[in-house]
């Protein structure tokens, strides 16, 4: 494995995300933050711009007196994240400033296995390099997968929609594979951090980020770091009880959240509305085809189907009830929903905020924003290079 | 307000904690701890002494060369707590490793109202005093309240149980009232850190502290520290739904936690009971009183009353669903469950676990203890002077 340069003391790592977070800065602005004097300042970037991790970039504006030289992330830094799903894997090539250079999406679903998904996932960065988007080396590579990890070691753990991948070396075998940093966590966990890098989340230290796709999970944020719990699964609520006398769960008991709502249990109940005749509409979509899918729910609900709506209001209803338990407990400053089935709208957030705002704390919910997450696919991706670029950029 | 002497940079914070939780020891032993230099150690040491914290008291046994001194806290230094129920009041002294010296308990209603209440807690003290507990100064008080506190500001918010509390400035008033430092947090919380303490999270990061007394709250422990949320209300899961049409609860709505179980309820379900002639066991106990409480049902339940042993177990399953939910959410490294109804015993605790260990995520149970509070009533206060000497014993 190649050796990627790494700052040497706190100070080169706080620069270095000062650099990453807030872009080109003066010498003299730089000099303000870190609390440097100018000659310690000045031997820090000089041992940074000789790791090939920082650069100079001409003279500031003047602030009165001498002008002050820009310094910035070297321009050939290269982060990548890797964010697989229950049926999609994204790639993307950001710089050191997390800008996204290239992003490439593909349907690949993960039951393959994780020699065949993180081949294809590796085929995705050789096309975004031929797009000569990758100057030298990849200075670190953050993983999502779908399913509880173990941070340390970069594996998933039981992971219950990913057959072939329990305690597969995903860490090291990208790790060895692209000759840099990597780290592997738990895709919504991900998100969370990207909503915290790049979205809504951005001022706030406490707050939950629920992901409805396929299945149904949450990344926790406690004090701007992601909080994984003992064994990694720590926001997995997709199986947290509703009703005793609920539907059957994939999991074996009846009445979890994932067996009333998320993308699986939307088609079923769809599908099912389409095919006893309740809902034309519905019918009319499905036509052929053996199922119908969460999009074709939006489309329906889109249209005014009544029949349609009543599913997502239901399903926000479900979500509703879990997520009010969770705010009263964890009392966080802001709650952001996100995922395929988030796609559903507002329809969805109505539902779910009228639930939460009733039926949890009034103390809790007094300033508690209930939002759609703005960075539509892209979360994950983001989160992936905030994770490795935080690990890279520390000492 | 008196000055009390506090540590003056990190290394005299580390070496006073380190005599709190360790007790007294040699200089050699504390300069490998610490890492700092024999010359650097004494001039900390010095300083600590000639502030009144620390002291010298003899010598160590050798360790095979010059004998070293041993050196330990100030044994006139005091910590005092207050633990406020809602319908007891708990105030104990402790020196600087937090021994408790002395602990008074009375019967008394939070609902007479801050002055009422807090005087109380002083008289308690003064018996305390009267005992010679305390040869000079308090160095610092922590009090728990049975409601949400604004932890910053000491204060209680919006706190439901305790009429005539809501913004009394509780910190400022004991502060002034005692001369010394006072922390003011959530009652639950204090017992957290009881347990983290002296309990049976000390070597744990990660728990929960379930306390079920008159109502049921949570206290939350993240990396070793309390969590308390955006407004402090973390952890008030007593209004957690288990159905839509359960009980009345006295939030107003319907089927909360609290309206299934808890003392109150308890008491409720078991004085229908008696009345109802649904058990003899409780008709008896019940007499000419006009209800039951939590500690009637233990006696009945304890005398093998099948009525009473049902209501046990029904109460342990409702804890047990919500509990699974936040077990799920949070993969805590270990769940405590205290509190006066705790004292119901195993038969409470093997319900509990049976939902638990069935609902929640395998990987979130997987390596999970539930188990009972062993600090009896004490966990509060020793939270409470936890609480406060690790303020003071910081920089």
């Amino acid at each position: 494995m190649r050796m990627t340069a790494r700052p040497q003391n706190a100070h080169q790592a706080r620069l270095l995300r000062l650099l990453r977070d807030e872009g080109p800065r003066s010498r003299a602005e730089l000099g303000d933050v870190v609390r440097l004097s100018r000659s310690k300042l000045a031997v820090e970037l000089d041992r940074l711009v000789a790791l090939g991790l920082v650069e100079t970039a001409g003279l500031a504006a003047s602030r009165g007196g001498r002008r002050s030289e820009i310094v910035r992330l070297a321009p050939g830094l290269r982060f990548v994240a890797f964010d697989i799903g229950a049926t999609s894997v994204d790639v993307a090539v950001t710089d050191g400033e997390l800008n996204v250079l290239g992003h490439l999406s593909e349907e690949c679903d993960v039951r393959q296995g994780a020699t065949v998904v993180l081949e294809r996932a590796l085929d995705l960065l050789g096309k975004l390099r031929e797009q000569d988007l990758i100057p030298g080396a990849v200075h670190g590579t953050g993983i999502g997968v779908p399913g509880p990890v173990s941070f340390r070691e970069g594996i998933p753990v039981a992971p219950p929609i990913m057959p072939g991948w329990d305690r597969f070396p995903v860490r090291a075998a990208i790790g060895q594979e692209l000759g840099c940093p990597v780290l592997v966590d738990n895709d919504v966990n991900l998100m969370a951090l990207g909503e915290l890098h790049a979205g809504l989340a951005r001022a706030v230290d406490d707050f939950l980020l629920v992901k409805i796709g396929t299945g149904i999970g949450c990344g926790i944020v406690v004090d701007g770091a992601i909080y994984r719990g003992v064994s990694g699964s720590a926001g997995d609520i997709g199986h947290i009880r509703v009703d005793d006398d609920g539907p059957v769960c994939a999991c074996g008991n009846t009445g979890c959240l994932e067996a009333y709502f998320g993308g699986a249990a939307l088609a079923r109940d769809a599908t099912e509305a389409a095919r006893s005749g309740r809902s034309e509409r519905l019918a009319g979509l499905l036509g052929d085809r053996p199922a119908l899918t969460a999009e074709d729910v939006a489309t329906a609900a889109a249209g005014g189907d009544p029949v349609a709506v009543g599913l997502v209001r239901e399903g926000g209803r479900h979500v509703g009830q879990v997520l009010a338990g969770l705010v009263s407990f964890f009392n966080p400053g802001l709650v952001i929903i996100a995922g395929g089935v988030a796609g559903l709208g507002h329809a969805l957030l109505a539902e779910i905020r009228s639930v939460v705002y009733r039926r949890s704390l009034p103390l809790a919910t007094g300033n508690l924003p209930i939002v759609l997450s703005e960075l539509a696919g892209s979360a994950g991706v983001i989160g992936g290079v905030r994770l490795i670029s935080d690990h890279v950029f520390a000492v």
